[in-house]
């Protein structure tokens, strides 16, 4: 896996792990995140929508509601967010709304796309008609600094940084 | 309040009122909604954020899963939803994977915004640099059939249909 400065490759490989362990265990897509506080975890998230009969339990909002009741307030303020792929633009609200230090995915939208989990329909309704998602190469320029990609061993990692209520 | 084809006005009443208890009660801020099915209400959810410490607790996301509950199935076809205000980017997320068939909501962004909760910032991200909303007046003719918004005692209503996957 690349180097990201900033990213401790030891949590995205977590994330990795965690994601395809929730496949085979029969309890969701392969999807994990964790939230990282101090250099620890404090929680752990998997997408569990089918099985646990809930559309907003992806991987993202499942650590994120954990780790704040685990802290008992409604910001993580300081944390890390790693998440296996690309957040949908439901758990980028999430994400703005708690309000980590900084977000580290793996995969891209695109790889799950392929793989048949596609939000692609959602960021059209938010952009009035057009498919667009907000790390597209597009955006490169505007976004410089925001988010940088890395490729290594097939996969993507990038940073979603400079959150907008930094 | 103005009539609005399809809309119950005594669903969009309920949420408003249960938005207004909800910050009596102490429980959070202004905000509630309703799941519909058949005509009946099957759950509510009000914005827990504060007192659940829970960022993703906002009132469609609470009703949301609520009536996934209900009804043990992850999502909510054959639905309506019903809420005292325009979806953030999170809620709108939740609610296209939850796949209601209406959403009808009745105060705006904008009013929102003006009373402190302002979820541009997110929008903001998502667009790449601009703030804009998905229901912005910019977009008006491109959502034409999408958002038809109706003002009403000083209240608009508006009915977030033809989503994308019907």
């Amino acid at each position: 896996m690349g180097e990201m400065p900033g990213m401790e490759t030891g949590f995205m490989r977590k994330a990795i792990e965690l994601s395809i362990e929730n496949v085979r265990s029969g309890k969701g897509g392969p999807f994990a995140a964790l939230v990282v506080k101090d250099g620890e975890i404090i929680s752990t998230g998997t997408n569990l929508v089918t099985t646990s009969f809930d559309p907003t339990a992806h991987a993202e909002v499942v650590a994120i509601r954990q780790a704040c009741r685990e802290l008992s307030r409604f910001q993580l303020s300081g944390c890390e967010i790693y998440t296996s792929c690309e957040p949908c633009p439901m758990c980028l609200g999430a994400i703005y709304w708690a309000r980590p230090s900084k977000v580290y995915f793996g995969n891209t939208h695109a790889d799950a796309a392929r793989i048949g989990f596609d939000d692609s329909f959602i960021y059209r309704q938010l952009h009035g008609g057009r498919a667009r998602h907000p790390h597209d190469p597009v955006d490169a320029g505007r976004s410089a600094g925001r988010v940088r990609g890395v490729g290594a061993e097939n996969r993507s990692c990038a940073l979603l940084s400079g959150l907008a209520h930094e």
